[in-house]
């Protein structure tokens, strides 16, 4: 069963693939789509085990030179620091230009090794091989790349459109319930801002969806990627329209930095945001009555936190004033107008976070 | 006196401005072409005391933020923890998406700022203006920006086009005669390759150029300008044509590899390279002879070395064989076919410096 989802970027464009048992078979079309005779594999130790013996077998068969290279887990890992170390290791790996590097595993490989290879000689060809539902729905689709600082996330990076992107839905047999969910965050946000129909599959297939029913998970998949795609094709650059998928986001991002990166995935700090973005919406006369309440409803079917944390608000101010997308020190919010349609509003800090707005949510 | 080039990458492009005293006015152009209202400058420390002052004063005349930043001189310490340490600095100064940093420097400097500005918050605009010849001829044009790493130079990096280019020959009179003449080496190395009436021009004007003449100097940095921004039109990506902008490098990177970077300027190890280059070239049976004899009597009269330094073959072929150029353990190295023409040949390490070379230049 697979799927294919073109992202139109001109001369960037480059094809998704969506289905089962695809890691066995991708080495032929890794080697197609970047001309490389020689890759590197980014991975994290799980994903390495369970998974790159496959692909490094495929891409020998087709006659592509393998290195596995295995970065630490964790957010907190993706830092200048193992960049480096990733720049050592393409060299060890005789990576030329002509060559490519390859991300085996999530969000966090995807956006360390997009990085190396964007900055590696000035940029070589990279493949995306997402193996959590939050990859595949998201991150490997759109060209963000990037590192954290010590004071904030992803304040460095490049913008760098991967070759190809094979999501192998049976990848996520091993992923845990917990990122499972965390991940469909992000599908159910696109559908949110983008497209009922697809919030409403989502509400209709959950269960099935979350137990890895390749009839219910592909086409959900599928369509969130589409969804994104066609985001990106006509905003490459994040001048706009892009800016919509930032839903949840802002606040999002303020939970998790208040957190230390720890106590939330970052679908459940996304999804508490998108909650919030949503009574936000509501209040300020952009959404009807009761959509926030829809959304919470779902994300709390999947078994997602819909409530916002307590945390010192002046602490979340903070964390917002850092935020990279502050423009003159507004941030462009983004609000919904309903169930599937969304829009941006120039506000500062404490007029997203107003006083007292805790409490008001938490009741 | 003030000439402009327009270097053509379709919505990429951006104006080279080439005169006397232009850093005073430099403002407001600045502030037209990135959009800033807010700016880094980065610099070193002696060209910050002669320059910055002026710079600062005519951005702040225009409502732009300036905060000078300061970075060691030298190209040891283009790295990424000097990358690192101007992310600090950018977050201090308040840098967001829509602000902008200025180079002010040499090579060295735009390459780190260029970096730094390429990978903040995933790119920020960027304006170049160089105070040496060798940043004014090269390296402000082209959008190749980037550090090094421990095991070899320029590993890491990207393409950045800068917005606007302010090159003020008035900036040249405190630049030392040595590093004149080692600037001047990337004109006579784009007249070698492409135009044999700048390499006449050059051959006349010699002595009229070293004096920082402006009737003599601006037209020939008009025209070198003028020949790179040709060739990155055509190549913005270094795939075929701009692989000819390396005659000389070849070699000239090994030398300075093997000297440590302190030896020999980047423009000495390239007239050494180039001379290398030509006699391999009629060696070759590309370039008649005298081609080389020609180049070498031009330098020479500029103070540059000509003779290959008396360094180790084993220690030369392995600093070619890291060089970055490498594809497929083959390295398209640069041949003239005579004054003002080139082509590109692949040739292994060792055809490029078969033994006994070093004795047969030398005689």
């Amino acid at each position: 069963m697979e799927r294919t989802v073109q992202v139109e970027l001109g001369e960037r464009s480059y094809p998704v693939r969506i289905g089962t048992d695809l890691l066995a078979k991708a080495g032929p079309e890794i080697a197609r789509c970047t001309g490389a005779r020689r890759v590197a594999i980014v991975t994290v130790p799980g994903v390495r085990r369970r998974y790159a013996g496959r692909l490094v077998r495929s891409l020998r068969e087709a006659a592509v030179a393998a290195r596995v290279v295995v970065v630490p887990d964790g957010d907190r890992t993706k830092n200048l620091r193992a960049a480096a170390r990733l720049y050592d290791a393409f060299l060890d790996a005789g990576l030329e230009r002509g060559s490519a590097v390859v991300a085996l595993g999530g969000g966090m490989v995807g956006d360390l090794a997009g990085f190396a290879a964007a900055t590696y000689l000035r940029g070589v060809a990279f493949v995306q091989v997402p193996t959590t539902l939050l990859a595949m729905v998201d991150a490997s689709v759109g060209g963000k790349v990037g590192v954290n600082l010590p004071r904030g996330k992803n304040l460095v990076g490049a913008f760098l459109q991967p070759k190809l992107v094979v999501a192998d839905a049976s990848t996520l047999a091993s992923l845990p319930r917990r990122a499972l969910a965390a991940g469909l965050v992000e599908a159910i946000k696109k559908a949110a801002i983008l497209d009922a129909a697809l919030f409403e599959r989502i509400e209709r297939d959950l269960e099935r969806i979350l137990a890895l029913d390749p009839e219910a998970l592909l086409p959900v998949i599928e369509r969130a990627v589409a969804l994104k795609a066609e985001v990106v094709s006509k905003d490459e650059r994040e001048t706009g329209l892009r800016l919509l998928l930032n839903f949840g986001h802002t606040l999002g991002h303020a939970i998790e930095a208040q957190a230390g990166y720890r106590r939330f995935l970052h679908g459940e700090a996304v999804a508490m945001g998108m909650v919030f973005a949503a009574h936000r919406s509501e209040e300020l006369g952009f959404a009807p009555a009761g959509t926030a309440a829809r959304i919470a409803k779902l994300l709390a079917r999947a078994g997602l936190p819909t409530e916002l944390p307590a945390q010192p608000r002046g602490a979340q101010l903070a964390a917002l004033r850092v935020d990279k997308k502050l423009k003159d020190a507004r941030i462009r919010f983004v609000v919904l107008r309903g169930i599937g349609a969304a829009d941006t509003v120039a506000l500062r800090p404490e007029e997203i976070l107003p006083s007292g707005r805790v409490r008001r949510i938490r009741s």
